[in-house]
């Protein structure tokens, strides 16, 4: 059922397990042990940054299948993607799972995105298990979207810094101890950001809207929730969220985070403004969100994945930068 | 409802309205009178090839949306891609209309992938229009793809030309004289071709096995259908599946046709094996297939989206093309 632009989920769709795959660094930050597998040294066995982003997607996927005590064929198909051009890491994962893939766009909105898209299939009666993934690499992400890492060019205090990171989530028609209970698809917003150094400013405004518009069309409040997290726009973007909120009257204060900001310690680990990248987002969900929605530290989280759909070659033709905000609301049962 | 791995819409989702957009040489093809609009030079009025790519995307989704003798602002969302490095063409178009928007990634199957999530969508009761939509550009992808065009290097025999086309279907749970009855999503497979100049022989297998997949779990026969449409595995693709699907005694011949072999004469267009791109199947689809099921050329079609997974990065790392099919059945009403 749809009522204004919010999905809701009659059958909702219940998160009947999860697993995260995360870097070295990740792992030193302040979730780090809170996600299942963290590696060693960012290559997880593999010659490549590409092929290592695979890996991570094969682990987290087959985590979440063998957390449930399912196997690969019991899983009617998996939606995810990355940020990789042409998505390669999780098309090459994908490909030796067997299971049926629909591959997706949404930068880092990717998790949100395939949250939406999963639980609409499991609503809707046509799947009764998926999976929903999406992971980003640091090394294999800044050296398309940037310069090369050996480079080392300086970054501004407004760059975020890619998380190496794949989470993955299991839904299911029954079991587990949360659900996807509706859901927001996002409009594109551009307030004009041509520096592809500081996507939290280009996200921001397509993450406010998407928020307030869900407050609108419900009518409800951010009290109404535990937790409203963005994933992800780090200090420079949530500050914006905020300051535009507080304007409206919308009283994020108090229940507003960002993964990109809870990934890492920024004092300590060198990421200037906070993490970036799909694997961000899916990992905080799956190491942390989805967690605390099991041990009862939350009872109701808007999860909200913000995505700037830029493109190397788009940035240098003098384009601004289009954000987009999916959302997604989870319950504990 | 599920039955195997194909998704059943009681509510079947009508197709409301289509429309099609395409390049010079897509014009001076076989098809040329069916597309509404072919453009003179395929710059259509932008400086960039990828903004031409973008101008076309809204220039298929208005004309989708203006025939149905609707606006932007009756659409619940748009799902769609292309095959440029994150989709710029589609979200640089989208961010101009104002309209939800969830990003696809399936290379050449993008339109079918497109229509499956959208008439999931709708037959869940999610959302009452959608348009599904899916691009491409010769000059955008070739010079992504491959080799720059001024370098003029010279194809082989297997090599496909991307088609400068786009096509929008805008589905609903109302109206129209086709819907969209039955789907499949597709798993990958990949028979080890290295050449990216040779998308077809890597994309056959992925579109035997849906194909021969969805004939297994329905228990119907080819003959059932007036046309069983790949996009697109032109020559060399579409013979291996003509191939396969002998040696296992599925009658194709004389149903199955490529939109990648429509959509130009290649005896006098120089397009080697033929068509290719996301741009292609789906210009075909709204110029050719959806006006012959309304009418009365076809009664049922099965349209079955192929792609090949690759990217430059990952085949320079010696890895081989996954293939990828996702088949909808399109009926008359």
């Amino acid at each position: 059922m749809r009522k204004g632009s919010v999905y809701y989920f009659e059958n909702a769709p219940r998160v009947r397990s999860y697993s995260s795959c995360v870097g070295k660094k990740e792992g030193e930050g302040p979730l780090g042990d809170c996600f299942d597998i963290v590696g060693e040294d960012d290559r997880f066995g593999e010659e490549t940054w590409e092929k290592a982003e695979s890996a991570m997607v094969m682990t987290s996927v087959h985590g979440a299948v063998s957390k449930a005590g399912l196997e690969m064929g019991d899983i009617g198909c998996l939606l995810g993607g990355d940020l990789l051009n042409q998505c390669v890491s999780t098309s090459y994962a994908v490909r030796e799972m067997g299971v049926r893939f629909l591959g997706l766009y949404g930068a880092c909105s990717t998790m949100a995105e395939s949250l939406i898209l999963g639980a609409s299939l499991i609503n809707g009666g046509l799947e009764s298990k998926v999976i929903c993934t999406a992971s980003s690499h640091f090394c294999s992400a800044e050296r398309q979207y940037r310069y090369p890492l050996e480079y080392g060019g300086q970054r501004t205090p407004t760059a975020q810094w890619t998380a190496t990171a794949s989470g993955s989530v299991l839904l299911s028609e029954k079991g587990g101890k949360a659900a996807v209970t509706r859901a927001m698809a996002g409009r594109i917003y551009d307030p004009g950001v041509t520096d592809s150094a500081n996507m939290g400013a280009a996200m921001a405004l397509a993450a406010y809207e998407t928020i307030s518009g869900y407050f609108m069309d419900t009518g409800e409040k951010p009290r109404d929730y535990d937790l409203i997290v963005t994933g992800d726009l780090a200090q420079v973007g949530r500050d914006i969220v905020l300051s535009m909120a507080g304007e409206q009257g919308l009283e994020l204060s108090g229940v507003y985070e960002d993964c990109g900001i809870m990934l890492y310690d920024r004092d300590r680990q060198d990421v200037h403004a906070g993490g970036s990248g799909c694997g961000c987002s899916a990992a905080v969900l799956c190491g942390h969100i989805l967690p605390g929605l099991e041990k009862g530290l939350y009872k109701r989280v808007l999860f909200c994945g913000t995505g700037a759909l830029l493109s190397p070659v788009i940035t240098s033709q003098g384009e601004s930068i289009p954000g987009i905000c999916h959302l997604v609301c989870l319950e504990a049962l």
